[in-house]
């Protein structure tokens, strides 16, 4: 009878807490989730605040005092929300010249300098102008899509080549979009220089197959206009990296790929008015929101792991990842005290990952809740049975429910989110449904979602070690002829005798490459490491 | 001269805790993760015990009770240790035939059952079966491959079909191999149920076109034994999924993919004859131990954070979350006592992940430590330059050095791990290191690092749904002239009163897929519909 009442009650509990969008056939089921209603009225008047924070959001606010800036990602799948009629009109705009440049693109009106059509598409781009469309691209991209796309999302040498070796012999009919807001993120910068590089070495004139998404004047936008790039793509300020999958930076790519943009847009905007309830129960993403707050006690003290069981979904997670750290991983909150907030972020696809770590989500640590992404819909078309009456889709929706309630019975607490079926209408509404939740709880642990201080410090940490190198190597150039230097002595040299180990991590690497660096002595022992220099 | 002393007193740190091995020329570095000489005093008898159990499981002790198993993987990549010749000699043998076999697949002499060469291969696994195959096919493969691959890694139905729709018209030059120790693992069943359904649809003949991978006299074995699949290889019984990749599991779509086994095989071979000094400070598995325990407390307080800084290696994080979570992710310790063990483990690549989730890193939540993975080699040839005097390699290193910096100013530590190059070798000694490092740790909070009692908990909770599905489709179909059920009664009529909830998802996955179950009510509200059967 135990048992009975358990059933009974959980189910009765899934009923009380279930919310269902009928337009976009999503469900939110935070029943396993163990809060109370205690909790739910101690968040009350948080959740007032934050509602009221949204309306002003999207009023139009300085939502970002760093920067200065207005918040407007809403404004983007309803532009006549925006505050001023000149953003409406540019939003409208910029999807309508996305849309004609993709088809132009498709029929070959827009084509490489010497003819014919496009065949490929790489996107260079790096944080949020990456992610997005690396997860888009993965959940949506028809097969085989219009132009084949491929990332360059790094500074790595070797990372660059194999895309590069990836397309060789086509580079003349492929597309390179650059994606960067300011034009001077380093990674971008130097993927772009690279390709153009590439491009360059084959004869062909890489501003006939080049197309910049960026703020209007930034750098890159200039250098763009000088040399005649085929299109450039405004990026608006008042979008932020992790909230631009539905601005230019995720639209163009998506509807190069043949991606129906305008169902994007639309399930966004469907989900968007969802989450404008002001009120807890009915507002998914309010109840998102306070589902993490009872995880984590407000304060992260969980890590949400997310696993969408529909392999086309992969990187969903690597999304919020960004979506949801860059926005809630915080040192101050919005009175200045120290709060160090942030809810970590990780997982891959069910059921591989139940294969790879669920033994530790049911028995160790249980330091996570877990989200489920559920997708009814199995596949195009009639399955064949692998036993009878059963079908591997019937397996996959088996292990999902098996995991959650073996998960639950041990105490390790689940959401499930679950749409029809995965459709650039059901893509819109998930980023729109987390956007959102990432907002709100924002709001109720009090830190600003919208900027990104503690970024910087590892750039200009970075560019100190450029500089370094710079100097380093102009010391060693200038004393080549004379005895090798130990490493102190060259950070003596240098002006840096406090930065002895960045000089030898800085000397390792060039060493490594035939950049003209030699040590002599024993590797083990840095320290007794004498450094010369051969010109190259 | 505070700063002064301060990057001295680093920089000693950095030399004293230094391990280079030549051989490979990798180093570790541990030198960020704050601990004391105490600590070190204080586990030195618990890496005393764990050195000794590490000899007596190389000798062939029955390290997995559940299972009466040992855990031979340390044989594999030298034989001679193994406990008796007959195993020495299939270690050997199985080597030999997979080199021998990926020779002849690419030299025509093995050739699809029409003539011609293999142009595809599909690796059908999971778990273990997947994750290293995976990790070494993004780091190691050529460009072109001998054989493209692709991986079904789950029972998704649309993953299969995008995997076919990418080979479609090349089905007949495909190659299959299926991975399954036992054979009875659903997901790979499924995948290969579903693929040979495929090749049955195009008319041919799957044994002349599938490989198996798995236990002798297994189930698969069985099934392919009896079709006359092209080859079969053993997986042996004292090889887990997890430390698999270097057995047949790993090897043979290595080998196909043209990579070399053998230097992989002497990568390993020579990491672990490091990994058995029984000395802390000179064995590079027990500092990365002794740098865990440090961060978590000795009880995963600490995600472990991984980032390579090459994109080739974007899947080591990955691969790391099985073998690091289904190793100590553990309820009970080898006492009995409740102890919920485990580290949490996630992480794509740098600098990639620095624009995602640095921010929370540098300022948010400290629930985590960070593993740099570098490699000094930037690419195959010269770089051209972004800057005078300095490449795109150089900006990556600089992220690398300049993020790890500011996050240890900030009080976050960081291990890191460097190799000179990404090669066979150097990445068989990176899954031998932390093969190693999780059986060290393992000893130390002294749980069993070898076996997975809670992955069975979620498999069962999975089949009893289907099951439950079977009944219930069997009492839709009984019923269906009469009246429309509720779910309620539904649930009684199946013998499940209790299990309504599940019976719901059961029939909304139905329903979802036209697979004859029909609602009647508000979809909003589960306990009001009525539900009946149509037959397709």
């Amino acid at each position: 009878m135990a048992t009975v009442a358990t059933g009974a009650l959980l189910w009765q509990r899934y009923q009380d807490w279930l919310y269902y969008h009928p337009g976009l056939g999503v469900y939110l089921d935070i029943s396993r989730m163990r809060f109370d209603d205690a909790l739910v009225s101690q968040l009350q008047p948080k959740f007032v605040k934050a509602f009221a924070d949204m309306v002003a959001l999207e009023a139009g606010a300085i939502a970002n005092p760093d920067e200065q800036r207005m918040v407007g990602h809403y404004w983007l799948r309803n532009p006549a929300l925006a505050p001023t009629p000149e953003i409406a009109t540019e939003i409208t705009t910029t999807i309508d010249s996305i849309a004609a440049f993709a088809r132009q693109v498709h029929s070959g009106a827009i084509h490489p300098p010497q003819g014919g059509k496009f065949t490929d598409l790489i996107v260079i781009g790096i944080g949020g102008s990456a992610l997005g469309p690396q997860f888009v691209a993965e959940a949506l991209s028809p097969n085989p899509p219009p132009l084949n796309i491929h990332f360059i999302d790094n500074s790595d040498p070797t990372g660059i080549d194999r895309v590069l070796s990836r397309i060789a012999g086509r580079l003349n009919t492929t597309l390179v979009v650059v994606i960067s807001k300011s034009g001077g993120t380093p990674e971008p910068r130097n993927g772009m220089i690279e390709v153009r590089t590439a491009y360059q070495a084959q004869g062909l004139d890489f501003a006939g197959y080049a197309v910049a998404v960026t703020g209007t004047d930034s750098q890159l936008d200039r250098v763009a206009a000088a040399a005649g790039w085929i299109a450039r793509f405004p990026m608006p300020d008042w979008v932020g990296g992790r909230t631009s999958e539905l601005s230019s930076v995720g639209l163009l790519p998506a509807a190069l790929q043949g991606i129906d943009i305008h169902g994007m847009l639309a399930g966004a905007k469907e989900m968007d008015i969802a989450t404008r309830t002001p009120d807890i129960k009915t507002n998914p993403a309010a109840l998102l929101a306070l589902a993490w707050y009872a995880s984590g006690n407000g304060k992260g003290e969980k890590d949400m792991v997310v696993l969408p069981y529909k392999d086309s979904l992969l990187l969903f997670s690597r999304y919020l990842q960004q979506l949801v750290m860059e926005s809630l991983g915080k040192e101050d909150d919005l009175d200045g005290n120290k709060v160090y907030q942030g809810i970590a972020v990780y997982g891959n696809k069910g059921s591989t990952d139940q294969h790879a770590y669920v033994q530790q989500l049911r028995e160790g640590i249980p330091n996570f809740f877990l989200t489920f992404i559920e997708v009814l819909n199995d596949r195009e078309g009639i399955s064949p049975e692998i036993d009878p009456g059963v079908t591997s889709g019937d397996y996959l929706s088996g292990f999902l429910q098996g995991t959650r309630q073996a998960l639950y019975e041990n105490n390790r607490d689940s959401i499930a989110v679950t749409i029809p079926i995965v459709t650039p209408q059901t893509v819109g509404a998930l980023i729109a449904l987390y956007e959102r939740a990432v907002g709100l709880y924002a709001s109720i642990v009090n830190v600003n979602a919208y900027h990104q201080p503690g970024v910087e410090a590892g750039k200009k940490a970075a560019a100190v070690i450029l500089q370094l190198q710079i100097d380093v190597v102009k010391v060693l150039q200038e004393t080549r002829i004379s005895a090798p230097l130990t490493l102190s002595e060259l950070a003596i040299k240098a002006g840096a005798p406090d930065r002895v180990e960045a000089i030898y991590k800085i000397l390792r690497h060039l060493q490594a490459n035939d950049r003209g660096v030699t040590f002599t002595g024993d590797p083990a022992k840095p320290g007794s490491l004498r450094v010369a220099w051969v010109d190259r």
